[in-house]
């Protein structure tokens, strides 16, 4: 294991390559020190090797600051709010503190609101719930599944009649061609709100946000980013682009403790449908009326994740405090290192929407000839240590278009990335197409897994199914 | 501060105290280590204490299993599900095994379902949800609003329509006369559900639960229990008690990490309303239709709160390892310490819902002659360290009932509480009632403050708007 200081001076010798001379190229060490960097796992030829984490889209690591913050904070932890005690109006101001760095972090106007929610899916949901009655929702086919079922299910589902009907737009073959639809549309009927992502979860390409916000707001309608891939890897800024809301999640983050936001204009959220019926959004009860309070509090109902919210606000805090640019260049230099090198294999196909869109973020979605993604990617972490994801990645609409409909495999980098993990994915993929995988691979349950699987299991407690649960868990009924 | 080492001396203490010859009286120790049992706080007189949490009832500090557990399995952490990579395995089977342990805390029978949620509320908002078209259902006005708001919005708010109707039931002077009226109105007319409280969160009496599901499954009606006051407090089993659904929260049960459980029949939440509409919940999504998940998936769209289950399932598996009846004794002994030592001060009175209840949780609620409950929790937390809460506990009718319609104190034990917490809390009142406080109190934005307030702010980042959050999260203006 690295020790805690191993780590800083890794820290420091990166900001050092930002502010001076450079002592290595970007990339070639982490931005920030994360939590399990160092965890090995085991490989089917019985050696074992440094997990490369290339699923970050998904799921990102711990910054070590957050876990520092939490086991600084811990010994504080009380109830907020009404709590008179000491630790309750500590914990209280660690709280309120935390939702001020998080909306400093998409910098929010002045009178913006943000709401502590438990991750973006959660925060489109919420928004999605305060459209005012009669607004219709514009979102592209090239969306999350988070940034696409909320709209449709308010049109058709459990807000049937409230008129909230939502279209569905078909993205056009360039980035051009997509905005003029847009404009169209927007010019053909009004709507109330624009929902886009700032960055696909599968190409990480999007299109140019100052676009779509002046063409929105010429048609007179708002602009909600789906900032889940957008935020955590380029930082955001509501007053720079005008946007109107933006929503992302603290397991993507950086802080993955269960908290995400929604930050944005007050007056929907303050007047729209509490989000949860419960305690702290009321102002009064009596069992014949209910009398709600404003934002934020009526759409926090019940305790809040006040752990969760310290964490995501710290990550945002030490993100915030990178120099200008570092996050940029570190993750640029993943991205053309890793789609040069797959680029550059017979037969590895990278994805991408538009031909024209500039400057994606470093989700990189491929194709290896005519090898099954699920096979792939479980050679991949067999045999090199490496976790990628595999499948249709919640973008079933998108990957139709993408002519890959049985699924595909994503790498997505991250502050801990490397170019090492990068360089470890390119050549494993030269090596299966060269000579194939070492193991052998079968479907069990819908689920690739290695015949005779020998990988003895990481000592912790809770693993007794493993095989059972990954296999549950990526068999063919659950979305991907 | 304690060293780990003397924490679990402490703890190996109290477990030899329940299975071998006792060394001190119930409640004379923690019951279990918990983080910050040591952690002081300043007082006015310039002098610091250790801080007496007596708000376990609205948020309970973190065990230090817990916080072990999570130093453990962070390095571990990765995407769950469609992830590829080995540490993606291990933390869904980590996820899973974690909703394994919870289901069997709240003792699940094999056909039942647990959903992970944020808390209590997300878990009855998610409920109410699911209740089959044209289903009533019947509430008491004792409830929290958690147990209460779900169900009256689901009536007249955003399910307006969906017939899902609630009718809340007041509450008669006895326990026999509430068990009377809840027979008289199932047989009136049929109910879908019956929802209510396992332990009230101001008085910590409930309904003979035995006797609840024996009338409602008579009537052909379900029975789910806000289990939030309940289940960290005296244990629960479905299977044992019949009971169709429960809901508890991570923040009260020792896991203040953002997650809570709905646990019960898989019916109802196999076919329902998905709760999120996002990635993970569905099978299949074109732009034309989607087909949903079965629970639990169906409710757990976008990427779960993995840690935060795993925090809840260290402290279910914690708790459950208790020594059999150690939990009720410790609880048990601190109450009727804190109710007879309360109950022998002139002008302080207990509130109590119904005089035959039996067996009340470790929450008291009282009055303390005519001063305002906001000016004696802040004397007691500045004068004495002690954290408890005032105002009306989210709980307005029945507060109402109560005859303190403008709020009462309330002290609530958990398994890191003592006896000297509660004879602390005893003494103080005594003190106040006979020779006032030491300090000036005024009210500043509603709230109860120390004039000229001098104790220096507790060294940790974020707080340097302290009494202003704390002042704006007391105000009138919020539910309380």
């Amino acid at each position: 294991m690295t020790t805690i200081t191993e780590l800083f001076a890794c820290a420091d010798e990166v900001s050092g390559t930002a502010t001076s001379a450079p002592v290595a190229p970007a990339g070639a060490a982490p931005l920030l020190p994360v939590v399990g960097a160092d965890t090995t796992v085991p490989l089917v030829d019985g050696t074992s090797r440094t997990y490369a984490n290339l699923d970050c889209a998904a799921s990102a690591p711990a910054l070590e600051a957050v876990a520092g913050r939490l086991t600084e904070v811990l010994p504080l932890y009380a109830s907020v709010h009404r709590g008179a005690g000491y630790l309750s109006q500590v914990s209280t101001a660690l709280y309120e503190a935390s939702r001020e760095a998080i909306a400093r972090f998409v910098g929010a106007r002045e009178d913006d609101v943000a709401v502590i929610t438990r991750n973006t899916t959660d925060s489109l949901n919420l928004l999605a719930g305060v459209v005012p009655a009669g607004g219709r929702v514009l979102v592209l086919d090239v969306e999350h599944h988070a940034n696409l079922l909320p709209w449709v299910q308010r049109s058709g589902g459990a807000h049937a009649g409230t008129g909230r009907a939502a279209t569905i737009l078909p993205l056009e073959p360039t980035v051009v061609a997509t905005l003029g639809a847009l404009r169209a549309e927007l010019a053909r009927r009004p709507y109330a709100l624009v929902a886009l992502t700032g960055a696909s979860n599968v190409t990480g390409e999007a299109l140019p946000l100052d676009r779509v916000v002046e063409i929105a707001h010429a048609a007179g309608t708002r602009v909600a980013v789906d900032g889940a891939q957008l935020v955590p890897h380029r930082g955001f800024s509501l007053a720079d682009s005008d946007v109107d809301y933006v929503a992302f999640s603290g397991h993507k983050t950086y802080a993955p403790f269960g908290a995400g936001a929604l930050v944005g204009r007050r007056d929907w959220l303050d007047t729209g449908t509490p989000y949860l019926a419960g305690g702290g959004a009321v102002r009064d009860v009596r069992t014949d009326r209910t009398v709600w309070q404003p934002a934020p509090a009526r759409h926090e109902a019940g305790s809040p994740n006040v752990l969760g919210a310290i964490a995501l606000a710290q990550a945002c805090d030490t993100l915030a405090a990178l120099p200008a640019g570092a996050l940029e260049a570190h993750e640029q230099a993943l991205r053309e290192r890793l789609v040069s090198g797959l680029s550059a294999i017979e037969g590895v196909e990278v994805a991408r929407i538009w031909p024209d869109s500039a400057d994606p973020v470093g989700v990189v979605t491929f194709t290896v000839a005519d090898l099954n993604p699920g096979l792939v990617a479980a050679y991949l972490s067999a045999e090199h240590g490496i976790g990628v994801r595999d499948g249709r990645f919640c973008a079933h609409p998108l990957l139709a278009h993408l002519g890959a409909t049985h699924g595909a495999v994503r790498a997505s980098v991250g502050v801990g990335t490397t170019s090492e993990h990068v360089d470890r994915l390119v050549d494993a993929l030269a090596t299966l197409l060269r000579r194939g995988a070492q193991a052998e691979y079968e479907v069990v349950d819908g689920c690739w897994s290695v015949v005779d699987d020998t990988r003895p299991l990481i000592e912790v407690e809770g693993l007794d199914h493993l095989a059972a649960t990954a296999a549950a868990a990526c068999g063919p009924a659950l979305d991907d």
